[in-house]
């Protein structure tokens, strides 16, 4: 017999886990142990008059598309529909301080010693301890038991500052594009790296939102997973698109980016072809978004996550309009999204001021 | 009876093994499997009537002190003594494309699966894979055995940049400063990090010389330890300070620098009360040059290396000098150490032209 697991369920009343979703959440259950303390945040995609089950005994609140146009009325147009980026109305709606999403086709991972990952634990860990991202520890996070600052590393640097994202990673299927999955369809995943690394300032990632966790109350508004899917050019970038806007705004605003535990397990790849149907445009869009972000500024007077998206906003409608016409849109339905952020919170629109 | 270790002796003759060391050399025994392929260049610090015991069947040549200042002349100021600085000399000696670099309390390590550690060899393949030092990969480094770019990792940046340096990592004693060795007596490092990463380009990192491989062709000339021990303020700062003029050159040239695999064994901890002595100007002297070499940019028309290093002397004479008298000589220092290295690379000069 497997020994009990009994996790602390740690920040239990500050923690809303936010999952999009099309299908019944059956994967629920291997969870259970892990997530059945805390509060869900079911979005469902597509179909509205379809279904969804829940497994019995998690407590949770449901959005399908109706209740999203309900909620949000004209402003509902920020929200994706038939993409994952659905996913960012559960952030918007959640009253808590932390979020973790996770996508229905990641299971719980073990580590090399055979332990089931507790991923949501290591998440809260991850943000519970500062960043270090104006100088790199070659140590890795030096928070963590066992390790710390190595010599030469400045002490004046040593606090750290607040940790606003804590992303994951995957064991099994990595997170690859339609082009690298087409040319190598069996590639696994098997590599345990047991490290947890603050991504430096100035350095963009990849941010994958299938395995994510996040402070709202230090970065929410700029957890916004854009316009894509069902009437859109373009899919699978919707969380690249909030990682790059993300880390220019925690950036400017001297909050840290962790990246590498928690793994939990993704158990399928999605369909090459039809990946590349929805990736194209992205892929050499991709290589204009890049120096844009890469190059961009917020000015001084910026100091609240609202005031420099609305800033990145005017940038991308200014310096990506030209690229497609589509940057018009997304820059329109970025101001949309905090716009219905401020309105669904308004209290927190007090608290951060301007 | 264990399994007897053939390795593969990759670039035999491209790679000469520096080691800096004031007693006997019995530490090589252990590496004797990875080692005795390759040629040695021992750099003798200390009384130079001692006597250097090497294993049997090393091939090697040794250079003490009175060597040094044959060798060299009246720029042998630029050579510090009594301080494993010293082993720069073998940098500026060696007629190889390769070097790695070795402390002699330093062994073989082993991996989780209890096999031992070819960390050259491991150095050799983060040398001659590329660097991604513009975006950075979640997947770590994205050349390895089942690895590559994730999604969203921008496909004009997937060729990488050459390799210039290729920092490991230590099991066991940390390499941790003085005061972090007090307060954390027992502190061991035990945890085993299977990756290997490149440093973003515009990070800056404690670069530590125990363990440690360049292309002496790339980058050699910035591989300079600086002015440590003997008649000096200061001692263990020499790795660092070739690290940061390391890094902010190869940020402006286009090279890579990555750190983490391979692991050595350190066995022990140096004194920490000696320590302290050595490092204390250091410790507060590095608030400053951090910021400094943050913010250090080289202009456009330094397309080598030594051109670089020599404009990032002036800059360090016209901004350090104000905080020490030491910057003002280590400037001048750095510049007989071009002047040397020149003069003794005379044909490395006349290809990297200027």
């Amino acid at each position: 017999m497997a020994t009990p697991i009994t996790p602390i369920p740690l920040l239990k009343d500050e923690l809303d886990i936010v999952i999009p979703t099309i299908r019944n959440l059956d994967f629920l259950e291997m969870w259970r142990p892990f997530f059945q303390p805390y509060h869900l945040i079911i979005v469902q995609d597509g179909d509205p008059s379809k279904k969804i089950h829940v497994p019995e005994g998690f407590d949770y609140e449901l959005y399908n598309r109706n209740d999203i146009n309900r909620i949000l009325g004209p402003k509902a147009s920020c929200i994706s529909f038939k993409d994952s980026a659905c996913r960012c109305f559960g952030f918007m709606v959640s009253k808590k301080k932390y979020i973790f999403t996770i996508d229905d086709d990641c299971f719980v991972a073990k580590d090399p010693s055979g332990e089931d990952i507790n991923a949501l634990q290591q998440h809260i860990t991850n943000l519970l301890t500062p960043s270090t991202p104006f100088f790199f520890n070659t140590l890795y996070d030096p928070y963590r038991e066992g390790a710390d600052f190595v010599r030469g590393y400045p002490f004046s640097l040593r606090e750290g500052v607040p940790t606003a994202v804590s992303h994951g990673l995957w064991l099994n299927i990595p997170d690859y594009d339609a082009p690298t999955q087409l040319v190598k369809p069996r590639e696994r995943n098997t590599r345990f790296v047991d490290a947890v690394l603050t991504i430096p300032k100035g350095t963009l990632f990849p941010m994958c939102g299938m395995n994510l966790a996040f402070d709202r109350e230090l970065i929410g508004p700029a957890m916004y997973f854009g316009l894509m899917g069902d009437g859109q050019p373009i899919g699978r970038y919707d969380d690249m698109w909030a990682g790059w806007c993300m880390k220019v705004i925690c950036d400017h605003l001297g909050l840290g980016v962790k990246t590498g535990l928690p793994y939990i397990w993704h158990s399928k790849a999605s369909n090459p072809f039809v990946n590349l149907k929805k990736e194209y445009k992205g892929i050499y869009w991709q290589e204009e978004l890049i120096p844009f972000f890469q190059a961009a500024t917020l000015p001084k007077e910026c100091t609240t996550v609202q005031s420099c998206y609305k800033e990145l906003s005017k940038q991308v409608k200014a310096k990506l309009g030209k690229v497609d016409e589509y940057f018009n849109k997304l820059a329109d339905e970025m101001l949309t999204w905090i716009e219905a952020w401020d309105e669904l919170n308004p209290s927190a629109k007090l608290v951060n001021g301007k």
